[in-house]
């Protein structure tokens, strides 16, 4: 197997991950802020440079923002249930995944808020940002982007975007989901209220684990209240942070994993991968180009590459390849909203998702399998 | 170190539980129900033969009913918030952990709920049943009951209790932290409606993953929504289990680990693990009892034994403790009506949990350190 589906959840995983999980097995294996004994200790300790690596790879200062949570969606649903209250209205994008809409639906469907999908123009970012700042309202309370679309790749102008929220006292909700580790983020550039991560994709850890920054010190409603390890006698969650917003016990080898996988980026570097992992999207998309019958999309800004062929919807085009032993994901990826932005709401796409362990001769073993699927699907269509 | 503090998550893990890990990592690397290629559909069975199981080991039958949360008070929490709706009335016992008693505080505080608290009278189940009883009111909607106490090791007359709901057409959640996979459960003779499960302790999966068994044919409301991999296009989550209720990435590899601990539990099954815990529990019980100066409560009827040395607070004992190598739990193990109903909230306890892994000889140990603190303590008091 040939495995291109990074975008959904990177494999393998790099040697620092599996260790630090095997390691962990050992010497982490008590319940971190459970336990005055000595491995409870340093289960705890673990937990914390955990935190403070990732603040660290963001530029930023506090460990005790980073909230663990089971996923990048725990995380989005966190901060937009902790943060909105009744009345509020919430501008999201149209090219956002349903980690975001779903739940700022829901809330729109409980008659708990508003909102409304500012449509992004792809390259034209002036344009995109305009799109939200025409949707204000005097309640506007919470704007939500994407920062890369995980279905085209393409950047948002989230720096723009965020810029603009602030300007208006508005909180700035970034999911990072397809970008955290993928590009270098910076918090003191981009200071995003709220930072939604998928720890298992970019960032390398195991699958699941997600993260949530809270860059902001607007006080937080909880999602799911339990054990903390903290004010135990009192019935509601601590106000601190972490432990206000991490109820249980937390998922202390995906959490160890992660650190393999901080080790992994700090050793090749984020940049460094990125280049890479462009090179190889820049090697496919113009490939593709050259193709007969292939259609393509914006250019992406990330490893994650959508393309179709001509009369074949994106769930046919991944299977065919998937028997020839190729992964990719086909359809719609979660996010409808992106489809309908980019006219793909019908057919779906084939998504490529180029991670750090990919290389040019599987690349090009991909681009002949898709020259053959689209040139059996020509052959079908003029030869039936 | 000698590890004591099972009751909080179970340690070590078993071989097999290390070696499903590891080859997670391997053949089980694609986000599953998140694509069509062979690894993306191995995961995908992978998880449901987890829940097949998993429900199988409970009695019950239909794997789509077994819901995966980030740990038990993400299972309570999804249940909890779920199924009650503005106006319901609520009944907990006197015993609950944290992960049950915080969740329905919340929704009292919100205005959203009324609840009340049964009184459990150790060792008379018909008292504590009848407690329950009383408060029952024309608007009660569920009854929530923890299993065995994570405390004092005590059992509920849940039977009594589901059967006493269920005749009143109210709902019954059994949190079932502490005894499933310590306890032989069977859906059948306890027909909880929900029942939430902390998988990484008696389940022997690695820390954290929880599980909650839907076991009832109530529509649930969601608590967290996002990628669900199925109806993608819709706003809201899928109205079938367990997508409904499993919003973005699953953690497979815990996932899989507990395939490992299932099958740990196979090959020395339930009933076994239990005898020989059980017989620990006893020694140890009974080995306190003849030392000066400790205190000790109801007899334990699960491998959960608290106990107190006079002049001390839980938390002094097991800081005592540790300093010569033993891991147990100190304080109010975020159960604080426990240590209401049983007069320790002042002085909090020290909790041994004992382990599939635990011996005789670690046991005896124990007792010697706790004998050696109790005439430390009593020394000090005797000669300031």
């Amino acid at each position: 197997m040939i495995y291109f589906d990074n975008a959904a959840t990177s494999y393998p995983k790099p040697r620092f991950t599996l260790d630090a999980v095997g390691e962990a097995f050992r010497r982490y294996g008590a319940n971190p802020g459970r336990g005055g004994h000595k491995m409870a200790i340093e289960t705890s300790e673990m937990v914390f440079k955990a935190r403070q690596e990732l603040i660290t790879l963001l530029g930023g200062e506090d460990p005790e923002r980073v909230v663990f949570t089971q996923n990048c969606t725990g995380a989005t649903n966190l901060a937009i249930k902790g943060i909105l209250r009744a009345g509020d209205h919430v501008i999201i994008s149209s090219m956002e995944h349903n980690a975001v809409w779903r739940p700022v639906d829901a809330l729109a469907r409980a008659g708990v808020i508003r909102y409304d999908i500012a449509t992004v123009v792809p390259d034209d970012p002036a344009a995109t940002v305009e799109n939200f700042r025409r949707l204000l309202r005097s309640n506007t309370r919470l704007i939500c982007c994407v920062h890369g679309s995980n279905v085209f790749g393409t950047l948002q102008p989230v720096e723009e975007i965020c810029a603009m929220a602030h300007g208006e006292g508005i909180l700035f909700l970034l999911d990072a989901a397809q970008t955290a580790g993928v590009l270098p983020i910076d918090l003191r550039e981009l200071p995003a209220d709220f930072i939604c991560i998928a720890a298992h994709k970019g960032l390398y850890a195991p699958t699941a684990l997600g993260a949530l920054i809270v860059n902001c010190d607007e006080p937080l409603g909880t999602l799911l209240e339990g054990g903390s390890g903290s004010l135990s006698k009192e019935p509601a969650m601590p106000p601190f942070l972490p432990d206000r917003l991490e109820a249980g016990t937390v998922n202390t080898m995906g959490i160890a994993g992660l650190r393999g996988g901080l080790r992994f980026l700090r050793r090749r570097t984020v940049a460094g991968i990125h280049r890479s992992e462009m090179a190889l999207t820049d090697y496919l998309y113009e490939g593709l180009e050259k193709i007969d019958g292939v259609i393509l999309y914006n250019r992406p800004q990330l490893p994650v590459l959508s393309f179709g062929i001509e009369g074949m919807s994106g769930e046919a085009v991944t299977e065919a390849l998937a028997q020839k032993g190729f992964a990719l994901r086909g359809g719609f990826h979660c996010s409808p909203l992106a489809h309908q932005t980019m006219g793909t709401y019908e057919s779906g796409t084939a998504r490529i998702g180029i991670g750090a362990f990919n290389t040019r001769e599987q690349a090009a073993a991909l681009l002949r399998a898709v020259a053959a699927a689209s040139c059996r699907q020509r052959g079908a269509v003029a030869d039936p």
